[in-house]
């Protein structure tokens, strides 16, 4: 496929807006704004994102890492990087607004949630194939559905709800309290 | 204490707005029509409820039921029932999107923020109480914060991000992974 015509405005695009969220923070990001700093036009940004959650879950799926997951041969440990990577990056407090703006916003419009749903799915993914490996050698027991929703869930609802610190003390504790008592001695 | 005078408005004012929610949903509760309704002045809601936001907190608060949880004699059973009522109360789709709305809400106003804290401290109790029972009784092991942060996190998960069936089945299957494996022979 040709490279669309438009891709090196959008990158630009993006590049603003990430730079913009990161000073500034989901209320400081201003769509016109940005199209005026990047010198195009109102429009081109609103042919490409419809709305400026569009344009922000973009910038989220930019900045994802790719979930290329570690493998050291040592299930618990890689779930314990795998659930830290994903406090780290729900931990500041402007993140855990724009995820709350997000799924509010997600809940009014149905063509931003399919957006906003793959870069939930993706971020949970980083967890669930590190899940899905321990289950399959028999490292980790249990359903992996499950293992994946206590673990990513916790880490979600001090997030958005308790409004509690994520960090990696919590998730090596959390990740004990999930899969450790049972195996964690089968791995060590 | 005496009754403060405006007890009745009070009252009415949330009937009307829990009627007008239970129908409508967020996006049509609309202070000026409540208020019309109930025949007071905008000023009488605004004084006790600076934001709609506040006024939904209040009526979901005054809907909660008291967190007197069962005592069966079987700790995972009254824990699967608290896990149960937990889904029951988020699963709608209108009170998924009223939980996000007062998330993203609260994050950008403190004030707010206190008021909806309040509430789901109030939900996490329900469950919270139980597995601190269990874990005194000693027929629940672990970390009570965490094994709660397990159960309430995945509800709230399922109900803010992957949008999934929060149901009677996923409850029991909840509660049996997070307590069931290590501890449910010890209570059946």
């Amino acid at each position: 496929m040709a490279r669309p015509r438009n891709a090196e405005s959008d990158a630009a695009i993006l590049a603003a807006a990430s730079a913009v969220l990161g000073e500034r923070g989901y209320d400081g990001l201003i769509v016109d704004e940005i199209a005026r700093s990047v010198g195009v036009a109102k429009t081109t940004v609103y042919r490409r994102w419809p709305t400026k959650n569009h344009l922000v879950v973009s910038v989220l799926e930019d900045g994802e890492p790719d979930a290329a997951a570690a493998d050291s041969g040592d299930d618990v440990r890689d779930l314990t990087s795998a659930v830290a990577a994903l406090c780290s990056t729900l931990d500041p407090a402007p993140m855990r607004r724009l995820v709350a703006e997000l799924a509010a916003a997600s809940s009014r419009d149905p063509a931003l949630r399919s957006e906003v749903d793959r870069l939930w799915a993706r971020r949970r993914d980083a967890v669930a194939v590190v899940v899905e490996r321990g289950v399959s050698a028999g490292t980790l027991s249990g359903d992996s559905a499950l293992i994946v929703d206590q673990l990513v869930g916790a880490v979600y609802y001090r997030a958005l709800i308790t409004g509690e610190t994520l960090d990696a003390e919590y998730s090596r504790g959390l990740v004990r309290a999930v899969v450790g008592p049972r195996d964690a001695e089968g791995t060590a």
